[in-house]
């Protein structure tokens, strides 16, 4: 059997960028609007937040070499870094996805973006596709 | 000042995969459900339909490894391709884009998923996303 575990909607897309002014102006060209923008110590990040329907591009430019983002830009370059799911009580979820057999990075949720609690699973288990799970209050 | 170019809301994520079935029976296992699989000959790609609020993972799994999923996954490994901007008036919209310097890689639209047309901007001009325009009927 399948797990009840069932997202909502995409929350949003992170998009490791190097120069957030520059990433900015093009998706501002691409006709989103910046809601906000905002530091993330937690992940070594400085964001800035484009809705886009119900989902919504983030922008994250590291604040540090030695950080995920930063690595990532070091590795691959810019480009799309995760998946976030939009889900309700994230303990829960993630106590149902352990026992489905899924690694994680976060064994307990953390701090993310906008006063949401955030845990990422590991991507050696979601083919290479990096996946965070968020709760909004 | 900025063009009128503004997408409504995200049609899709496309993610390359290697195998169908597997990437299905992960996305499965995290709740999501396929409403559709298609081959795509244009793009030279089968793919499979999950949604997820009002925007969608399409899975793509290469028929051909001399296409450009095929090079994706050889070149980059499995994860994300595209990120698909669903537009009215295409036709419109890509030259909006044009005129304001956007280089692309369809000068006119062709034909996607599910009876779609589609265009991609050339992702020199993107900061490595790569970013499809989508119309549906």
């Amino acid at each position: 059997m399948k797990g009840q575990f069932k997202p909502d909607h995409l929350d949003h897309i992170g998009i490791a960028v190097a120069d957030l002014e520059e990433a900015l102006n093009l998706y501002e060209r691409l006709g989103l609007i910046c809601e906000g923008r905002e530091e993330v110590p937690g992940q070594k990040v400085n964001t800035a937040v484009l809705p886009l329907g119900r989902t919504r591009l983030e922008l994250l430019q590291p604040t540090q070499a030695d950080s995920p983002i930063g690595k990532f830009l070091a590795q691959r370059g810019p480009g799309v870094h995760h998946l976030a799911l939009a889900v309700e009580d994230i303990e829960g979820k993630l106590r149902e996805l352990k026992e489905q057999g899924f690694r994680v990075i976060d064994e307990e949720p953390r701090p993310g973006a906008g006063g949401s609690r955030v845990a990422f699973l590991h991507p050696k288990g979601t083919l290479g596709t990096l996946i965070e799970l968020v709760e909004r209050s």
